[in-house]
Parts: C-alpha cells; sequence; structure tokens
C-alpha cells in the first residue's frame, strides 16, 4: 500500500466512531435508534426482514404516519446528512450462515438486537401468532449469540428486552432492581446465605415470556463464551418524533394505533384525538413504566458506550424514566383535550386489577440520560402529529381488538 | 348405538386406565417407559420422529445393543402381551396441526415429554448442533402446550426434564431442593420478606439452558392456561435392561457407549468391559445425580399417577436416587473387573473442578418408589450385556471424543 492509502484509511479511522449492527432497525424503536446512532458518526448498519411491514399487511392495519420505504428512508437520510446507512434484508432467526457472513465481512463493534415480535396482544392472539413469536424471537436471539462465537469477533450485544420480565416484583412493596436481586437463601446447615441471582420471571405474555427465556440465552453465553452483553429493560414507549426523524418527512417514525401494536399512550392520545372514549381495561389503576422515544435512543447510545467487559455477567439496565397509572395519563391527556371521555372496559388481559411500580434507572441517570417527562406540552405535539394524518386513520382499530385471556 | 356397544365401551373403559401419549417414545428412557405403561394397563401412543436414530447416522454411531425397528419393537411387544401400543411417526417441533388433530382425535389423558435432543455434549458440538437443540427443544415443548390449549383438552403433561438446571446449587452447601426455594427478599423498606420462587437457573450446556427455558413455558402455560404439569428433574441414567424390555431380544433398549450419548456410568462400564482406561474429566470430583433406567420408568408412571390439580403451579420432581462423585464410581467398577484401570484427562466441559451435591428426592420416596442401588451386582449385570453385544463395539466411540470449552 501507499503512504497515500494509509493516510486515508487512518482518517477514516478517527472519523468513524464504531460500526453498528442494528437488527430491527426499520421498526418504532430501531429506526429512531439508527439515526440517532449514524447521527453520532457510528458506522450503521441496518438488518432487518422487514416483518412489522408485512405484520400490518397480515392484519389490515397501518401506520399512521406515511412511513416511507427503507430503501428511501436511508436515501433521505444520506441526502440531508452526507452519513451512509447500509442495509440488508434479513431474517436472522432462519439465515444463520448469512448472519455469520456478515459479521466476517464488516467486524461490528456492536450488535442491537430488535429482531423479535414485540408486541404482547399479537403475542396472543392465537396459536400461529404464539408459535411465531416462541420461535422467531428465540431463534433470533440465539441465532446472533450463535453467530458471534462462530465469527470469532469480539462484538458487544445490546438487546433490547422489557421491562415485563419482572412482573412487578417477587415480593410486595420491592423498588424494581436493575436485573439482579441479592437475596438470602438457606444453606443444608438451614443457614440463610447471602447471594445474588437473575431477578426471578414472572412474564404476562408468550412476547414477555421470550425475553426471560433470552436472559438465560444471555446469561449462558456471557458466562460460557465470554460475550460482552447489555439487556435494556425497557418500559412502554410513547411519543413519536426524534430530532433525526424530524429532518424531512421521509424520515417519519411509525406510530402504531391498533390495539395489537400500538403502545397504551400513543393510543390513548390518538382515541382523544378522534373522540373517542379512551378505552381504559379494568380499574385503571394498573401502573406501568414509561419513556421517551427520543429517551430510548440515547439510552441505546449511552449503552453501546458503556459495553461490559468480556468475562462480566450481563449488564442489565431499567430503560423507562417514570412510572404512572392508566387514570393518570387519561388526566394527562384531559388537559390537553378537556373534550376527553373514558370507558372503563372489561380487562382483556390476565394482570393485577392494581399495582405500584418503583424502578430502579439509576445506571442510566448515573451515565447522564436527561429524561423527557410526560407532561402536557409533549402529549400536544403527539395530538398535532395525529391531527395532520386524518386522511389515514382506519377508525375500526382506534378500539380494543386483541383479547388474550385464553 | 345398541346396548351391546355400549357394554363393550363399558369393558373397555374400565381396564384401560389411562390414555397416554409418550412424545419421544423410541427412545433410551422413552421405550422402556412405554413399555412400562403399557403394562400397567394403560393405552399409549408413541409419537417419535427417530430423530435419535437419525442422529447415530449423523454420528456415525450405533447403540451398542441391536435395537429393532419401532415397527418389530411394537409387534413384539404385543405378541408377548396382547397389548397393543399405537406409533405415530410426526415430529412435534414442525406438525403442529397434526399434533392438535391427534390430541383432538385420541384425547390422552396425559402427555410425557421426551421430545428433545438429550446430550449435552452434542449440544456443544458445533453451531449447527447448538441450534438444532434450541430449534427442536423449544418449538418441540412449546408446540405441546400450546396444542394442548388448542385442543381444549384436560390433559397433563408430564416432562422430562434434567438435574443440571440447578447448577450445583445457588449458595455453598445447599441442599438442592425440588424445584423452588424459600429465600428472602428485601422490599422497598429494606425488611426482608419470605417468598418462594423458582431455583434459579444454573445451565452448563446449550442442553441444560432449553431445559431451563422449558421450564420458564411451563410457569406461564400453568398459569395462564391452567394447564397441569409436572416437571422431573431427572439425574444421570444408568443401566440398560427393565423387566419389560428382558422379554424379548426384540425389545432390548438402546445403549449408548459415545461420548456424546452415552452418560457416564454406562461408559465407564463399556471402557472397563472393553480394557480401555476409564477417562475420568479432570480430577474426578465431579458429584452427580444418578438413577437407574427401571427407576426412571417407575418414577414416571408414579407422575403420571398423581398429576397437580388445574390452577396448581408447576409440581417439580428431583427424579434421582442418589449422587456419587466419578471416583466412586470407578471404584465400584473396579470391584467388578479388577483389572479396570483409570486414566485422568483435561476436562473438556466448563465446570467444577469438585463440588458436593446433595438433593432431596422426598416426594417420589414419599410417594412409593424403592430405589436400586448402584451395586457390584447391577453393575456386572450391565458389563454381561455389554460382553454379549462383543461384535457391535465400534471402538473409536469408546474414548471421549466431544469437546466443548469453545
Amino acid at each position: 500500500m501507499t503512504p497515500k492509502i494509509n493516510f486515508f484509511y487512518y482518517k477514516i479511522n478517527i472519523m468513524i466512531k464504531k460500526k453498528i449492527f442494528v437488527i430491527g432497525g426499520d421498526g418504532f424503536c430501531g429506526w429512531p435508534i439508527s439515526l440517532k446512532l449514524s447521527k453520532e458518526d457510528n458506522e450503521v448498519t441496518i438488518l432487518d426482514n422487514l416483518s412489522r411491514r408485512n405484520i400490518d399487511n397480515e392484519l389490515g392495519t397501518n401506520s399512521l404516519t406515511n412511513i416511507s420505504t427503507i430503501e428511501e428512508r436511508i436515501e433521505t437520510w444520506e441526502s440531508k446528512t452526507g452519513k451512509k446507512i447500509n442495509f440488508y434484508n434479513i431474517n436472522v432467526a432462519k439465515e444463520f450462515d448469512r448472519l455469520v457472513n456478515l459479521l466476517k465481512e464488516h467486524s461490528p463493534d456492536t450488535i442491537i438486537h430488535l429482531g423479535e415480535q414485540r408486541a404482547a396482544p399479537y403475542s396472543m392472539k392465537s396459536s400461529k401468532t404464539k408459535r411465531y413469536t416462541v420461535d422467531n424471537n428465540l431463534n433470533a436471539t440465539h441465532n446472533i449469540l450463535a453467530a458471534i462465537v462462530e465469527s470469532k469477533k469480539d462484538i458487544h450485544l445490546v438487546h433490547m428486552g422489557t421491562m415485563g420480565v419482572y412482573g412487578y416484583g417477587a415480593v410486595p412493596d420491592t423498588i424494581i432492581p436493575e436485573g439482579y436481586i441479592d437475596i438470602k437463601m438457606k444453606n443444608s446447615s438451614g443457614d440463610f446465605m447471602d447471594t445474588k441471582i437473575l431477578h426471578p420471571a414472572y412474564p404476562g405474555s408468550i412476547y414477555h415470556m421470550t425475553k426471560t427465556q433470552d436472559a438465560l440465552f444471555f446469561q449462558f453465553y456471557a458466562k460460557n463464551y465470554k460475550i460482552r452483553i447489555t439487556d435494556l429493560h425497557q418500559g412502554i414507549i410513547w411519543g413519536l418524533h426524534t430530532d433525526e426523524t424530524k429532518l424531512d418527512e421521509k424520515l417519519v417514525n411509525r406510530f402504531d394505533y391498533d390495539s395489537d401494536y400500538g403502545t397504551c399512550l400513543n393510543r390513548f392520545i390518538m382515541q382523544s384525538a378522534y373522540d373517542i372514549p379512551l378505552t381504559i381495561y379494568g380499574t385503571g389503576g394498573q401502573t406501568r413504566a414509561f419513556i421517551h422515544i427520543k429517551d430510548s435512543a440515547q439510552c441505546v447510545n449511552i449503552a453501546v458506550n458503556n459495553p461490559p467487559s468480556s468475562g462480566e455477567p450481563v449488564k442489565i439496565f431499567n430503560q423507562m424514566t417514570e412510572t404512572h397509572n392508566l387514570l393518570y395519563l387519561a388526566d394527562v391527556i384531559k388537559k390537553v383535550n378537556p373534550d376527553t371521555k373514558v370507558e372503563f372496559c372489561d380487562n382483556p388481559r390476565n394482570e393485577l386489577v392494581k399495582n405500584d411500580l418503583v424502578v430502579s434507572n439509576k445506571q442510566f441517570l448515573d451515565l447522564g440520560l436527561k429524561p423527557i417527562y410526560l407532561d402536557e406540552e409533549h402529549i400536544k405535539e403527539i395530538f398535532d402529529s395525529i391531527k395532520s394524518n386524518k386522511n389515514r386513520v382506519n377508525m375500526k382499530f382506534i378500539k380494543p381488538m386483541s383479547f388474550w385471556k385464553n
């Protein structure tokens, strides 16, 4: 090689911070995360089989926002920012050899894994959707881990998990810890000994169950193959835009408002905007953890830059910023739209009528997360986006249609 | 219907104790279990895709004993005892609709689920065998559970699990409990509260990992769909014949002696019988739980007749009768064959150099299990069977060939 070429490579090295694969980078969380990481000068490659778009076709649903194709999204991003994002249409749950080859070819520093079916209600609809969720999610996660081992590359895996693995604590009034709990356990002499274990798993849906099973994959591969793994136990996402998705209408994020894929706060805002009573399941006393979509992208960026060491146990963060019950959400929405009505309906889910929820998120706060809290101003911004897409609303999806009691 | 036909059905009802599906009923545990349950006047249907025979083809290995085809086995059993066993060649991990139809058609009272890849060393050989184990075991278990729900039948599921889910305890010197542990866990006021949780999962191989993930399937389906589930955490099986398999040479059980599928005591006896030093991994101080194949069948029979109620948590039994370390096994074998030599070799597994293991098996003992303990007489019986199959031995499989450090 000539000195000139050497210099050229050197320049690229200092410009590019990390090579990052985002599996599921076309989805609701994946797309804003990909843009955020690209904006931060990482070399981003999206791997996605576009399954979320296909499920829209299957259910007859649509994103409220008119999302562009992945190709248009990437072209627009490059034309606006000069930053390139690569894309491969690949099903990581099925195309193992291709995945290994991509790892060998690109040598990513980090893989963000969002390649899982992520709607709890969808996972509970039928045998078909249960089985798809189990087959896709578990094989996807395991293929990624086995591919990292096979590639012989030192890759940090960042997985999008869920707060739902905790099931609101193993004992009443606990502060939900970040992944692990300190317990006392009896030895053969009857003495209680201190030990630290993974928080016991209490999933409330097939989807959540697959995430508790993912945790065992991670524990095993971190211990036996010294893979560096971060598991993000995310709360319910709300919001729609990030600074990056707002740059151009072709970069807009998807917004789901059906009762399978729409998250509860987004759905409530949608119902209020279209004069439909908010359908509160049960008493409305169910408390959940929330996080704004911008903060989700910010957290992933922090996690990417703070990997565990090889040989360390799985690093687990609670990726949420606040907890609220459903009645509180309704109250905030009423402040933005005083005409909002509320309808209490039979709870289609097997869940506690009412629960408290206190969650530790100290790790992200210590690493610099500045949360966006749920307030009238942010709710109003979503309202306005929703109103501007009036022509795309299919009213039949705004009411609950997904039932999972059996 | 005529009165005569009614009477005929009545007679069948009092003769047949239970309708039982044995998934994996052609395997090392499944075959003796099927015969035992058939002998006890249950109506046994074997579901098996013959994958264990296919893996022999893949590895170039063979059962030391000359096992008959499943069709010959079933014909022989019927001709010897007059008892009929049904057989379906089905892959329950892939043929979901067919499985549901079989459940609807036969309405089994019980399903015994042994339809999983069961060799830890095989599961650690390569990406291919890891992925097969994960894909097969998790989809098989989940398909069975989803099929039970889909069939709307009240079916008791008895699953063959493993002692390996415990990983020799979460704290030193524990008595391994039967599935659940009582712990003290901190609440938000800092007080330690009592609670009971599933024993934390510490799998030592991909195979064992899938069983810890199975436990989460079971917990979920027992809680959400009120399925009656028994999980048997079995120790290492030893022995070969049962009273039923000895009835005719065409009923003989398989005997694996390769380092993937042969269990350690059986392999040691084989090595001793053919004047090969016993290959003890590491120090030989590793202690494991054991159970004789006859007791395994006896335990499954007990579990079938003692199902949990609908809505109860998963009933977990430790299916083992004694614990020994590898050096002890060598000593017993030396008593039978004083010429036995021992060779200590590098441990191909990631495991503790030495461990103690005390296991509770109170539930089976209370329900009437009369264990067969590991002694010279039983070891000698296996010796004799091995010697009589000299012409079928492939010497290259007697030494360890399966390595799983990475």
